[in-house]
């Protein structure tokens, strides 16, 4: 994916900045979110039906989340100096259409980029509506797996498992001895390197008794290993599979048939179709922290525009711990 | 699984029968079901806490759900000539508790042998709670792929669907030209043959609004092209994956993230768990079968007590249209 190389997927391209209209902003980008769900946007030849938002085209612009600082308004409800979330994809500045935009309230004592993790799209799943409250229909006292728990979204399902909704036991899995380190600081009973040999034997050693839910984020050979540690009636949310994003023939499920002798349910579901419920999600994550049950953990990495695919290409060979996020200007 | 070969699965063994106390009976089964369940029943070194009833050990008789003739009765309840359905196993006399069997209304003008496929197992599965009231959450003119539509389930599928459901459309999927042509007599708007070449693009074009419910019977391939054709927030009904009984690694999902983006439901079901509503489903098929809603299909084979493991076997071969029948002695 580098930039330049040849049969690079991405290109460096100088574009002049449109007239900013009324209703428009023109917006400078500081942060940008780094999420595994962008691989899915740029695959080629998609049935646009099957999506849930217009995938890039060849040419476009790469989509992506930033966190920007309005540097020009012509929109009286924001005024200049203002922090904004916007689809604005890769760019150093953009003219945007204000419909277009969320216009956070800073939290104050944590960093504008929160808007983009905790308080943003991976946050929002880790709570959100069918994550815990309708698909997983997680309940006080019940257990469950978290994959790729270090990650962004992982690391907000291990602690609202646990403090929040008060799990019997959280097992997480991750990528090294120092995410699982980490782990068991905020909220896992049990962390599991999968590089580890001796995985799938802890793996089911952490769950003599089974869980009542496992939240994936992986697919692929995580996703067999969890199925049967699954309670018959167990729920799987099937909300990541990054194990298989850049090569689907690892979405190898050997145990499929527990699926169907222990009665389990596998929802998938995308947090943009809960957006009309954000307020709970933000009341919630916002009274979690205030009550010291959330900590937020971001890994911000100083980049160049030319930098961003690589930093972004992080997310898939697992070196940050939390949210993974692009600074490219001060704030 | 031939008999009496080197490794072979099975083995002919005599045992002396048990003496006829009280509340037993001496039965004598007479027609066989073979059912790819089965096995599941047979993998060695099973966890008993993930499987819904106990599975053979070597050595045990194997399980099969047999339709007997009474022989001797030492339970007032019911007479010497009478048929029952017993789980009495490949075995040509048995003694059995009558708690243990089912004694059900013989339906005139039908072989008693419907007790095991259009009225038992198989065709309370294709009926039952979940699989369409519960899982499947069907609904008049919604439309619906079946895969091993030719199967003792799937055709059964296949007519409730269309004529009992009044579904829109019935896509059906089987291994031969002969059983697509005979599913199209049954019901079937589409019924394609998925060992031909253009399988899948068929199968394509004949949801080009995509599909509300996916009955799966086989898993692995088949499952895989079904997933991108069910619609955003579709089920599925993950009730066999004979593709991969024999064989594990054929559960090769390349397809997963759809699952994800469009939100699917996939749910396993075991029909053993909704006995306590068999009135209901037993009430439901006989209503259908009169209102000619409904033709039962059997493929009945004439067996010898050795040849069981054989005859069984075919459904792995898929050499049935229906229900798969072992005759094992006159009526």
């Amino acid at each position: 994916p580098e930039l330049g190389e040849l049969n690079s997927t991405f290109k460096l391209q100088s574009v002049e900045l449109p007239e900013v209209k009324d209703g428009q902003l023109l917006i400078q980008p500081i942060f940008f979110s780094n999420d595994p769900a962008q691989r899915g946007w740029i695959y080629p030849n998609q049935d646009e039906r099957r999506t849930y938002m217009k995938p890039v085209q060849a040419g476009e612009c790469m989509k992506a989340l930033a966190l920007a600082k309005v540097l020009e308004s012509k929109d009286a409800s924001i005024a200049e100096g203002n922090f904004v979330v916007a689809s604005c994809g890769w760019i150093e500045k953009a003219v945007v259409d204000t419909k277009d935009i969320f216009s956070l309230p800073m939290i104050p004592g944590l960093s504008p980029s929160v808007s983009l993790g905790a308080f943003g799209g991976t946050g929002l799943t880790a709570f959100f509506g069918r994550g815990f409250t309708d698909i997983a229909q997680f309940k006080e006292g019940q257990s469950i797996i978290v994959s790729a728990a270090a990650g962004a979204t992982g690391n907000m399902v291990v602690q609202l498992a646990k403090y929040a909704f008060k799990a019997k036991k959280v097992i997480a899995i991750a990528g090294s001895a120092k995410k699982c380190e980490w782990l068991r600081t905020i909220g896992a009973d049990v962390a599991l390197n999968y590089k580890e040999s001796s995985f799938k034997k802890d793996l089911q050693e952490a769950a003599p008794d089974f869980v009542d839910c496992y939240f994936d984020l992986v697919g692929g050979d995580i996703l067999d290993a969890c199925i049967p540690l699954v309670k018959p009636y167990g729920r799987i949310v099937a909300c990541g599979a990054i194990t298989g994003y850049n090569d689907t023939s690892k979405h190898v499920i050997k145990n499929w048939t527990e699926v169907i002798t222990n009665s389990l349910t596998i929802q998938g579901f995308v947090v943009l179709h809960f957006m009309h419920r954000i307020q709970e999600a933000l009341d919630f994550i916002s009274l979690a922290l205030k009550e010291g049950k959330l900590k937020i953990e971001e890994t911000v990495v100083r980049a160049s525009i030319e930098e961003l695919p690589m930093i972004w290409m992080r997310l898939f060979s697992g070196e940050n711990l939390g949210k993974l996020i692009s600074q490219v200007a001060d704030l």
